[in-house]
């Protein structure tokens, strides 16, 4: 199995599974390819959240803001699992959401006959001529023989992390980390700050706001927190946008009392 | 085959996906993830128009604006297809336009031990935790031994009618049931009014406005009704958008004499 | 494998994806489902660049504004894989594309018992009741048998033609051909005018503007022209839209001197 997660909208991806389907056989999966454009953090957090509920795969990321430059492009070992996607970070908090805090790293050499659509007119898809034929190629080599693939050699990858929330007596400081596209914003404090504090209400940046178990037990228009899929509080609003209501984007500092 | 429907857009599907494939090698299908957020009455009509068009599959159904209330979770047969989703009505329509106006219902207990991802540190997230699991064992199961299925029992579900059109003479009064995203308001009366009259004028409301077998029977811009896909009349305009241009939307009256 | 492309948004793709899957195995893909609406310009850009990446394969593409008029349904075969959609020029550029530039093409005759849901109360939907099956059919037929398929006859298509540019000493004329939804105005100038020139400056209808190999050699917010994917020149800005900078949309001219 090989999943795809871009910022390419369409119909890109679609030359990337083209590339793929000529090379292996592989189950194909669709993660993501309208994330935020050129943002690895945003697709790490929501990658870190989905990949491990996947059963092992080859986990293809292409968000990559440095594409055309000499950055390098990686393959992530992770157990059963490889990710593969440019030498920013965005495979990093992943590759520890799927247990591997220290995973073996290789670059690729893009400039193996293994990747004959590379060079070239000056063209730069790297997605289609890089990242694409190296998930076909482990996924038929397989993860665990991913060290012996000629055409990767260890590297030390970049990395990137998410802050930790500070946590003291009845009181959690963190940031918003990001927001969904139906305004929600998702902090770094843990959801289980909220157990047993649900249908009651707890301070956000000092402003009483109910703490609920789901967005219908607030009216629609209202504010609430609660616990997304992901684990962590959200700051949202039934049926609108929590961070315009909250007044929050991305790194916004979030208190909340309880 | 599973099919797997819903209002989260992106990446949350996916994490459905990764729960399922962990269980069964089924053939997944999306029909659509990017619904109106929260509205089972425009869910269940798409589902209605699209699910008939499939082979025996389980339906996968999550527009649940109820999700972390104590509102039952579904499985529904119809025939060889199995429906499973909220119990909010969204599921019936569906039902019903694959033949089976009473079919079997039953409530998935979410707290039996085939659903571990339950509970836990107060996060919500149904789709991945009860009914994503919940398809991939039906499929497994097979259809016809649902009624086997030791955390299912028998329960009189939710429903959810769309109104019927008042039909008399030569003139149609009915409602528009859903706006697609072009702007077509799609209405409750039944295509076969305009046979015979396309290429006519019909009235809508009082106005007079050309019947057509498709957009292009008039200039772009211009106004006409039709009949979608779905077999009903639409109210559209080419490449423009026809809730606008009629002033209309879900539930407003339509009245359409010919 | 049968890829399928549209503007139908959702959810009536799924309806295609089911009447094909009721009567054949195949693998399906998507390719674009959100493609402008009535562009088949547009559309044959975008397939004549991504369709010659996949292997062998049945490619249907319903881009289709004459849909109910009395244009044609074709289906045209290029090697070992066919194109599928309406007589409206989309399916020959990505014939050429494919390698064929005078190829083979068919008429479908949607009254024949093979598409039982055409005619019926007015309802208009051929991308499910005639291209889908005709899909399948092929499909199922093998593409090399497509001439015994008794639906089918020969026909003469419509063309779709790209202008080409002009290219002159240092100059480059041409125009846009479509934009991509990111904003990038792709041209019909051939990136190699560019090759030896990144990292200076070229002329864009007589403004300075860096030539790059990627987005981010400029900072963002600012203009750059570059090669796409495609292989074409780009106007662009990084992490910005590159119409709204340049002024332009589709069919402008665009004069690079370098």
């Amino acid at each position: 199995m090989i999943t795809l997660t871009s910022d390419f909208g369409e119909p890109y991806p679609a030359a990337m599974k083209g590339v793929i389907y000529s090379r292996t056989d592989a189950r194909l999966v669709d993660v993501a390819h309208n994330l935020p454009r050129q943002e690895p953090r945003t697709a790490a957090f929501w990658l870190r959240e989905v990949l491990p509920w996947f059963p092992p795969a080859v986990h293809l990321a292409v968000i990559d803001p440095g594409v055309g430059t000499d950055r390098q492009a990686l393959v992530i070992r992770a157990g059963d699992s490889a990710l593969i996607g440019p030498d920013n970070g965005v495979l990093m908090p992943p590759a520890r959401g799927l247990g591997y805090p220290d995973p073996e790293a290789f670059a690729i050499d893009p400039d193996h006959e293994a990747f004959p659509a590379t060079g070239g007119e000056g063209s730069t898809f790297d997605g289609r001529d890089v990242f694409a034929p190296a998930a076909a190629a482990v996924h038929e080599a397989g993860v665990e023989k991913v060290r012996k693939i000629e055409w990767l050699s260890e590297t030390d990858p970049e990395d990137l992390w998410f802050p930790d929330p500070d946590l003291r007596g009845r009181e959690a400081s963190g940031e918003v980390l990001v927001v969904d596209r139906f305004g929600n914003a998702v902090t770094n404090v843990p959801g289980d700050v909220l157990m047993d504090r649900f249908g009651e209400e707890v301070a956000v940046n000092g402003t009483a706001v109910p703490a609920e178990r789901s967005y219908a037990g607030v009216e629609p228009g209202h504010r609430l927190v609660t616990v997304g899929g992901h684990g962590n509080v959200e700051l949202a609003v039934n049926a609108g946008r929590g961070d315009e209501a909250f007044g929050v984007g991305v790194g916004s500092e979030v208190t909340i009392s309880y």
